[in-house]
């Protein structure tokens, strides 16, 4: 089974990457573009009947800092 | 309006991020991971009425490396 993990940074937590592709942005002209967030996306191919806790467990132990970063797991497949 | 970019590297193309994030997975004891691969995740603030095509445009020209990336655009509100 194949899951995603989206990770993000907590609101309030600067973000300078972000900050840079939003100037870049504004500097090839692209006008309306108020705010930009910088995430990881993390594609897992697990072993079928892997569960939710083990994969938050993944996020929380290596995947996502969670002091300032916030997680989100979606799964594309079920296991059968 | 929000939209969410997410950047995959294609199929084939070397992924040591990945690979280390697999191997530290391992290293922490959790079975059954068969590969990881690593992406981005780029949220936008958008000014409404921003068009797809502006959107695909950002891809195109900034955010993604066509040559070895792909994307795929996500739209969380429409525009009024």
């Amino acid at each position: 089974m194949k899951a995603r993990v989206f990770v993000t940074l907590k609101p309030g937590v600067l973000d300078p990457q972000g900050k840079a592709i939003h100037h870049a942005l504004e500097g090839l002209g692209f006008s309306g573009v108020q705010d930009v967030r910088a995430g990881k996306l993390i594609e897992l191919e697990l072993a079928d009947g892997t569960s939710d806790i083990a994969i938050e467990d993944m996020c929380r132990k290596l995947l996502a800092n969670t002091v300032i970063e916030n997680f989100r797991i979606e799964r594309l497949e079920t296991a059968a």
